[in-house]
């Protein structure tokens, strides 16, 4: 495929523009922010490069989209896409990043912060041993590049991981991979659940009473996108102990709106949408490579598969 | 060495002997607290089993003392030991607790969750990216079984562990190992010092503004001893943002009084001497292993040095 005229649209374009200014390449760019751009910009371009694409737009011309994130549903989730345009999607340190946010939450639920803090602040000398991160069970969902890379890092670290996928093909570091339908049996071990997975129309409300139902005082980590989680499901299994917290860095709505719940309630823990955050220099860096493995025709490992969803 | 009458003195005491019990040993067992021990049942016994020695008892007539903790300062700290006296010490599992609890702590600072609690409570969505701890320098003072493990674990998320020890030697999942002299020239690196070092002659008072001033807005993990630490000079430090904060599960005069002022200290975060909890299982599994090579002439990978002091 051969592309001329890339237009990177992104409120970090000047950004972007100095890290891709850097390499030497003999394309034409055009630099927008979403409110600048318009449809002269899109019959112009070859390919287009952005978090999320603005519906209202004709583009056929495109041959190529770029995601600068690693999830598509902005450009996928109940949206047709013309088959013949080529989506990638950003993959470079997700996966160690997300590793390194889930194990700091497993690490401090196992270690007992906040109830030793709550101890300090009554200055009261109160040991209890903390619980060992290795006699814990961990059920990550989504066995892709995420899933896998926070697997390797607490399977590294003596945790048994079980997966849960679409296919429940067996994957390295993982003890078990089941199907979403074949797991409901062994969930009710697991001392933390984990979701890494893309919003698909099979993984919107994944997360609803039919799973939390099964968790006996479970921590539950969202990575992965807010609408595969039933709001008010989470919020009753919280109340019936179910899930003992819940770790929240994706939302429906986000930024989660000023008078929801979630703010609140004592045993969820929001995070602003960062715990796979894609630096200007990681997302150039990918561009880059596909751009080049796109010219030189070589197999691209981070193309979406638009039928999936992912 | 032939062991008949064993003393073991604990509050934990019952505990212990249901699980001695659980072994079929043909030997003769007296359990007490340590109120409850007298002069004669140190006559009686040719082993001694408890976490330390009251000063004012005739320990001549014993063969062998074991420590029930890893630390043996109790045992030896500015006190005379009889040369011939057989002194073991258990290790167990807390290389692995230790690691986790300095791990749980480091990955804390790096994931920002006090910074995204503090936002949580004003309901403010602001989003920053966490540093990745692979990005991160660590120096662990103590290249023993504890820092050694500690830095088996970290140098498996990427970290750069560096070691200080009395020797200097080189060590597994140490980058470089230095002596005490000779490190002062890279601690200003650092990201987070951790101190695993018994407390010896040596020790005492070695965390003083000597180390400290030296640091740029480091956090400091005490799991060693209490009495390493110069305490004015860790809350000078504090103050003048060498030190970013400190998490000390280890103190001069434990419980903490409850009038110290490391209690409402903001960036001082307490644990009550649990990091390396022995559990009474491992503690008798240690000594049970340790009799056992005693009395087949074993060697024994759990001596202490007494002359070292560990």
């Amino acid at each position: 495929m051969k592309i001329n005229n890339i237009l990177v649209v992104s409120p970090m374009y000047k950004e972007i523009k100095s890290l891709i200014e850097k390499d030497d390449i003999h394309k034409d760019f055009r630099y927008l922010t979403e409110d600048e751009m318009k449809q002269e910009d899109l019959l112009w371009a070859d390919a287009f490069v952005s978090f999320n694409v603005k519906s209202s737009y004709d583009f056929s011309h495109i041959k190529w989209v770029h995601s600068l994130g690693a999830g598509v549903d902005r450009f996928l989730f109940k949206r047709d896409w013309q088959e013949d345009v080529l989506l990638t999607r950003t993959i470079c340190s997700f996966g160690q990043r997300i590793a390194e946010y889930c194990l700091s939450y497993i690490l401090k639920d196992v270690q007992l912060h906040d109830h030793f803090h709550a101890l300090q602040l009554k200055r009261n000398w109160g040991p209890i041993t903390p619980k060992l991160i290795s006699d814990q069970k961990v059920m990550i969902y989504g066995t892709g590049e995420i899933g896998q890379m926070t697997a390797k890092v607490l399977t590294g670290l003596g945790v048994d991981v079980y997966g849960v996928s679409l296919s429940g093909k067996e994957k390295d570091y993982f003890k078990e991979v089941m199907t979403v339908d074949s797991h409901f049996s062994q969930i009710n071990e697991m001392n933390y659940l984990i979701n890494t997975l893309p919003l698909t129309e099979q993984t919107e409300n994944l997360f609803s009473k039919n799973i939390f139902n099964r968790l006996s005082s479970a921590g539950f980590i969202n990575v992965g996108r807010g609408a595969t989680v039933d709001e008010e499901a989470l919020l009753r299994a919280l109340y019936d102990n179910h899930l003992k917290f819940a770790v929240l860095d994706v939302f429906t709505h986000e930024p989660l709106p000023e008078n929801h719940r979630f703010w609140n309630h004592p045993n969820i823990h929001i995070t602003p949408h960062i715990s796979a955050v894609t630096t200007p220099e990681e997302g150039v860096n990918c561009f880059l490579e596909t751009l080049k493995n796109i010219e030189e025709n070589k197999p691209l490992d981070n193309e979406v598969n638009v039928k999936k969803g992912y």
